[in-house]
């Protein structure tokens, strides 16, 4: 995976456990795409004060990904409702009977919807 | 869900956020069912002791939740996987077909893992 869309999925995940100001450092920098500068004038900082928080904040944010490992859980589980989904509709396809393909229709919204 | 087994749950999840300490006071306490005293004389610190660690412990599992939300978040799937469990049973059951059989098979199978 690459380091930005790591970083950026693992602040969905951790985000809520960082200070709230290195929380908005990381996301302005990382998924609004802002460069340090940018963001050392809208947080009122130093541009060195923002790339700090910004560097400690990713170590945190692997560690909680060592400790709890949220996201490759994510991306075992997104796997696996993918495989549920392509399974059932399989068996849209090669059924004739419109019971099975009602039951296998509602495996395949069930497993994109669990992918939320 | 009952008290006991939410804390449980929720040390399954955050355990690896607490101190080590806390994490085998909580597990002691909730897991392996042992009395405060008992405790104490295991871990070498008073009964006390063991009393405040552990409801830190458990208000600082709770605020994990409350910003995290796994636990929550793990009820829900574990349901959506139960209903795609159940709806692949009922294509078995009506169908006559072999194919079709072996894919519901397969995807109750996967619902059955992801929910480990």
């Amino acid at each position: 995976m690459e380091k930005n869309v790591e970083v950026s999925l693992l602040l969905d995940f951790y985000g809520e456990l960082l200070k709230p100001s290195c929380k908005q450092a990381v996301d302005l920098y990382y998924n609004e795409d802002l460069s340090l500068s940018e963001i050392a004038d809208q947080m009122g900082i130093t541009r060195q004060g923002v790339r700090d928080n910004i560097k400690r904040s990713e170590v945190q944010l692997f560690e909680f990904e060592e400790k709890l490992g949220l996201l490759k859980r994510f991306v075992h589980l997104e796997k696996g409702l993918d495989n549920i989904a392509n399974l059932s509709r399989q068996i849209i396809e090669i059924s004739d009977d419109k019971d099975i393909k009602l039951l296998a229709d509602s495996i395949e919204l069930l497993a994109g919807s669990l992918k939320e």
